[in-house]
């Protein structure tokens, strides 16, 4: 949608747009639906920036519960399935963004499509969700599948909801975009809010009753009950049409395209969104990376493009933010992990500090590990753990990377302090300062 | 005592290291003065980092109520007065480090030396304040000169003891390092709080009672009723020492120093803190900024060059945040003035987003205000006024006027987004893409 918005913006009644989605609902926030069934946020009307019909006076002939089944690349035609009325329909195109998404990964197990497994992707998944929750009774168990953002996010949502709450995941700690040293921290703090975390634990299969309900999660670690069961297992990129129509996938299995989301040797085919792969500019290399903020920037530069203008979307630097409970998680860049996969070298400074001056009654613990290459000194990444305040400053780090700056140069750098805010060397400059020192120990020109 | 430790710590038995101070403290935050008095903190021992006694025990040779008098630099030596027993005493030096601070501005208006005007600088400045509110009857009133940092957190600390303040400013709003636009906001916040903001009005005079203490601040704007007067106008380098040892001064009335924190001419004399200059990245020239982060980077500095080793000071870009009651306050850079000083041509974008997720509980409004510069399209400053959560923003449009950025450049960045965080695209993007769409439209390539 933000791309269709896009061209039709800087083109107006030169260009016909249609938009072609098989669900029943337009620009809303996936990301917000841990939320709503966590009772935080009204939904579903809240999660929606625009609704269809805002879309349609704006221009846009935008035709849902329409899903694309086939693209014929050669006579720039989409054939596609009106799924109310049962009826085929086609239409030509003179420029085609693809646009699907992602699908929720669910692993081949016995009963995963049993009734009262959810995915969360879609509004209506977290209507499902909400439906299914009103009918459990009390001391009602949830297991979540996955320790990622989502089902970490969930596992509180559950919580919210009286549910006694399992998470299982086969990774040795959760939050698995940190490294586990800072992931034990995550882990923790799901203790804290009384949920069992089961970590090393892969899922084996779910039990159904005699009604065709989910009963019981088996896992590596035995049989859990269950009530209701959350895959947070991530998503893979929705490429189907993709692949049969011939367009260039990548390794990590999304939609490749330029740095201005055409898609190479198909004239007038854009992509754009969870179902294209992007450039990492650390590593260097083409990742998934489906997050609503690349999907929204990718979108305004497709559509900008589509639309006769030039814009081009720069990579990522792989930043990420997540909340469980009163601990706020930030990553950006590489973790060791990733680091070692690039074939990078690195030093980790570790510290520990406030996330305003000590002595203000606010103060709250913040954790933030820091990688730097050895020999050039640059950043490589970085990751913070810590209570309300802390998070947000991950961006500080992910600016610095954009920038190819030095962990030495980070230390000089101008930021903020008041006492409401960071001790006086805040914890960027410090955890900076603590890398630099494992480079070049002081006064050591 | 930054560059004493630095330097101890490289040098070791090496370096005899004696530090003279007229005040009683070590080691304090100034910037915390006004939470002690506000009651938030307790004093002064939070507020003391590390006290005189961690000093010595790392060696450091620390004599208090020790003023320094005179500088004899042909001879090595510098002159002092033991203000306690009143006595004279000659310290010879290889090195010197020049590290006077800075002293409050007093207008020299009549009363302004009475018995309850205050300026805050020092920890007995706020022990001082403190008694004499405890000596206030129920309805005192308080007048705070000066809308600045000091004189805003002050304010708040005196509604906070139950006074009816008034704060007085020549400027035409508050907090005169925003913009007037800007400053706006935080005067309605100031009155929010039940405080009288009486801005373009100049101090006349302090008048007093029988006993010589206040009884009324004389202004432009008529006779205020006072039981007590906190001054907030600044503060300007304390170099009285420096110009008669004919250390250079700067135009901003600070020492100069070079890279490394050495004062040019003058072998082994070297400055750091409030008493000197610093080099702005942005508009190529000198300023004084007295704010306890530089002060403390430079000491390190200082320390690590006087110690043997290498570290460079690489400049400021005029980073600062503050807080008044819920609202907060965040700016890096140059504002307009500051641009039209400089002699920059500039755009200005400005953007009103939310510091969450606009559907979650917790959003609140925060306004940023972006300068860009025409033709470069480099971002040359920016300005936030918001909500809890909003002002650490500002570090991220630091580091990105480190980098010398444009804002077009910006708004392809790699931010943090969840929706407790922030909307899916932060209102640092949104400003950064406003404020380059005023230099080329999109879709203008």
């Amino acid at each position: 949608m933000s791309a269709a918005a896009q061209a039709k913006r800087l083109r107006g009644d030169d260009l016909e747009v249609v938009v072609l989605d098989r669900g029943r609902h337009t620009s809303y926030s996936a990301c917000g639906i841990p939320y709503w069934v966590g009772g935080e946020v009204d939904g579903p009307d809240a999660l929606v920036a625009r609704s269809p019909e805002e879309h349609r006076r704006r221009g846009l002939d935008l035709r849902l519960r329409t899903e694309a089944v086939g693209l014929d690349l050669a006579a720039g035609v989409v054939h596609a399935r009106d799924l109310d009325a049962g009826t085929d329909l086609r239409f030509g195109y003179d420029h085609l963004l693809h646009a699907t998404g992602a699908v929720p990964v669910r692993p081949p197990v016995p009963g995963i499509d049993a009734a009262g497994v959810f995915g969360v992707q879609v509004l209506d998944d977290g209507q499902a969700v909400i439906d299914h929750l009103a009918g459990l009774p009390d001391g009602a168990r949830g297991v979540v599948v996955g320790a990622g953002y989502i089902g970490v996010e969930m596992a509180e949502a559950l919580v919210r909801h009286g549910l006694r709450v399992t998470v299982v995941d086969k990774a040795p700690e959760p939050m698995t975009t940190l490294d586990p040293d800072m992931g034990a921290m995550v882990h923790r703090e799901m203790e804290c809010l009384g949920i069992d975390v089961r970590t090393g634990t892969g899922l084996l299969g779910v039990e159904t009753g005699a009604d065709g309900a989910v009963r019981a999660v088996v896992t590596e670690d035995g049989t859990l009950p269950a009530d209701v069961v959350v895959l947070g297992l991530g998503v893979r990129p929705a490429t189907g049409l993709a692949r049969e129509a011939g367009l260039p996938l990548g390794d990590a299995g999304g939609v490749r395209t330029d740095l201005r989301m055409a898609v190479p040797g198909h004239e007038g085919v854009w992509a754009a969104g969870d179902c294209v792969e992007v450039f990492d500019r650390v590593s260097q290399s083409w990742l998934h990376v489906p997050l609503g903020t690349h999907a929204n920037k990718q979108g305004r530069v497709a559509g900008t493009n589509l639309g006769g203008g030039y814009a081009t979307f720069p990579g990522v630097v792989r930043t990420a933010i997540s909340k469980v409970c009163g601990l706020e998680i930030g990553r950006t860049g590489l973790t060791e992990r990733d680091a070692r996969a690039a074939g990078f070298r690195y030093v980790v400074g570790r510290i520990e500090s406030t996330t305003t001056a000590g002595y203000m009654p606010a103060a709250r613990s913040l954790h933030v590990k820091v990688l730097a290459e050895v020999g050039s000194g640059r950043l490589l990444g970085a990751q913070v753990v810590g209570f309300e305040g802390s998070a947000k400053r991950i961006d500080v780090f992910a600016t610095a990377l954009w920038n190819r700056m030095t962990v030495d140069e980070m230390t000089g750098m101008d930021l903020s302090y008041a006492p409401p805010f960071s001790p006086v060397w805040d914890a960027v400059l410090i955890a900076a300062r603590k890398t630099a020192d494992l480079l070049q120990p002081p006064g050591g020109g």
